[in-house]
């Protein structure tokens, strides 16, 4: 079985603005899904906001192990408690690529736990994103650095957890940096964040972004641990290794503690 | 001026148990506060969840500098809009200490994003907290560890994102380990856990556990840089360094994506 | 294509020690890599101190995917100039898998920067080697944690750098922990240490342990990216990506810096 | 009693060069050790690559608690057995601050295990030094960047271990970036690296970029856990916690180990 992929849209820009459907004709959720399609072993479906619980129920994520991210416009509209769910699902092994304005999500800021601000220009600047891991699967086959002619600027500061790996970091043209490609992760999931994307510019159409969300989705999909407790639940642990020795400490008939537990 | 210090405890066990209130009669607040109002350098408060606000309104966190919190009993019971305030002033660079079951606290969980489970047994076993991390200036003083008599026993896994800094590691009669001290960077803020402290265990009369507790509240005052923006907001930053070259792209005008984009 | 696999050990004691031999007849090296030998998509090797270059030539490092590596009594004679080149190998791309006396040899201080030191103890203890981490491949399949009932001791401090990501933390039945199971990343190159094994106990023979080298020499297999360059060269970049503005700085006709430099 | 810091420098091109002498006239180290004597708290000495032992004698290192370094030409120079003598002395608390072409030192290149190699260009190009990690004491004072106007350009990829901080990146006129500011901890010693310095150019007399070097010198001054044992030894710890559990093995008695040690 191959890795099953969900890309989420909040599909707002492509229906009431006639410049974005230009560029993204069935929406960003299917153009990414359309490259997605044609890479081998991934099985690719898509959803977005308007659907039902956002096309995000119980059954689609418990059959998903990677959700891709893109929301801009509409990130209040996303109900919490299928934040909750998105969040259970992925703490429990479902990966996470988050694309561009995704930053601002709601899934996003709660699972960084910080407000994921930036700073921003529109001015169709130059843009390179340098690899600086040459370690990581997702940065295969990027050479030393992919270029975009023309791209929003993001700027730092960028507030995020320190990543668990570095991968890209961007220049632009008009004097900012970026931390543009980064890891984390978080329970038994894994979560990849990926700048280059929006719905103005045709970035979802670049042969070398579309190769680095295709390598995050291979790279986020859980080869781990099932077995471990402890993820999302407090567990009672009664059995001990083995005796434990005569307890020094009786309950209700405890010694002064400042004497009991002197070092 | 000195550290400002808020020692927040739930003060629920203390006041329904006879027991707990005969380790704490002043309850665990006014026993961590005690300690640290006789160290230099600290100016003490404390706040319970049965205050309005429970204690924390908007003006005791601008006057806090490293916020403590103690809870067990009523995680459910703290308002999400005042974690909501916490959460605020963390990134904005309040330290946090949070000790024991404060991991299960809607307010580190929040700042996590993840579950902060863990596997746990009451048998009041031996532990020992090792130093792992010799360059911190939290285990100072600490020796090669930190030995507890009866201690409730916290297992692995523990579901925190990795530590920015790993500090302790316990060992416990009965089996297990875990990663009792770890410090996380969220926004411009420090957040320090510290395993030990139980209501029905003396671990707050523990010179030793003490002595850790004082150097993670100095080292969780924030000493860093004001000036960054991005905390909190997604700022439009209008003005490139210079002059941008002139642009491949215009919008309304834009060429088929597929050949603009080529790399 | 396989992973090449070469697995070197200083193979002293099993050759000047009955016992040590009743356990490894044939070496250590051949009990690990008789073990990888049955595992799919592996091509296993084998070299030995003894050997010319310690049996690591520059033809069989450059073939050479992942090189684990045991040594204890012999550290010392192993050839700098040899360190010198799996250094090298390491940072443009081999695996090294250390295995418990392993974190003393001249490679892996090399790697790591430190003294590698710790303490440790000799008394056939129990150990559990819990899982801390289970979003690795190299955790899966242990489990919560891996048993061994007979084990030397390993206590911190371990003088290491602070690992990318921490695996496994051992716990020991006469009072300690260790950090068990870590990974780093130099150059292009992964590094797995992994505590047990002891040339007087009979570890290598341990089902659990031996699969976690396995899922070690999978993860350490370079995937990444190799265009990079700056792993070991310092390169002049002669062209800048336009052209600059024209220059402040003129040499040797300088302001006065203190003018110039005026932030 | 201060922060004791000693300035190291080969002291070549300053000797040799009329241009780089005519903007260090008393060299580098000078030049830097005379700022930081104007700064509270610290002693202040200087020691260069001619005298004897380097000027880096026992003596002289123990009494350091901080070493700044800068070389360029004469790396090669740097005798070995100093290389061994200041990385111990750094596993022992010393702390490391590495500028500018101190990327391809010695004892930059042991500290961290890998090439340091990078990308270059001098054209005297503009660069802007972003703050990104908001939390650290070295940044700041810092603004939200420091901008150079003429700068020696290094480039991605740097080959450094992950920083346990990134603190700056740099952004160049003319494409690339660079991770500028960055920390290691290495046994019980901090290291700071900081891009900004060339002989050619006057760096080293630019307010923004002298106030970084002051603040990296307090941070890198020990104030962790001395007691601390691992530390360039490997000791035996003789006794356990208490008495250990029967043996299940026994040496030359030992059952068939795949029986034994089965999980």
């Amino acid at each position: 079985m191959g890795i099953r992929v969900t890309v989420w849209n909040e599909f707002v820009h492509e229906q009431n603005n006639d410049f974005v459907r230009s560029i993204y004709p069935r929406g960003i959720h299917e153009q990414i899904g359309g490259y997605l399609r044609e890479q081998p072993g991934l099985e690719v479906a898509t959803a977005t906001l308007e659907q039902p619980d956002h096309g995000l129920t119980e059954e689609v994520l418990a059959n998903t192990d990677v959700l891709i991210w893109w929301g801009h416009a509409a990130h209040r509209k996303v109900r919490d408690d299928i934040v909750d769910r998105v969040q259970g699902r992925i703490l429990d092994g479902m990966g996470l690529v988050v694309l561009h304005s995704g930053h601002f999500s709601k899934i996003f800021k709660r699972m960084m736990g910080t407000s994921c601000g930036l700073c921003w220009r529109e001015a169709a600047e130059r843009e390179r994103l340098w690899v600086v891991n040459p370690n990581h699967p997702i940065t295969r086959g990027c050479g030393r650095y992919i270029e975009i002619p023309n791209a929003e600027m993001y700027g730092e500061h960028f507030d995020i957890p320190e990543p668990d790996e570095l991968l890209f970091v961007s220049w632009f043209e008009g004097g900012e940096v970026f931390r543009s490609g980064a890891v984390w992760h978080r329970g038994r999931g894994k979560i990849f964040y990926f700048r280059p994307g929006h719905e103005t510019y045709p970035i979802f159409h670049h042969e070398g972004v579309l190769q680095v969300i295709g390598n995050g989705v291979r790279w986020c999909a859980f080869d781990g641990n099932t077995e471990t407790i402890g993820i999302g639940v407090c567990s009672n642990i009664a059995e001990p290794i083995e005796e434990l020795s005569p307890k020094d400490y009786v309950e209700g008939e405890i010694e002064h503690p400042s004497e009991s537990l002197a070092r």
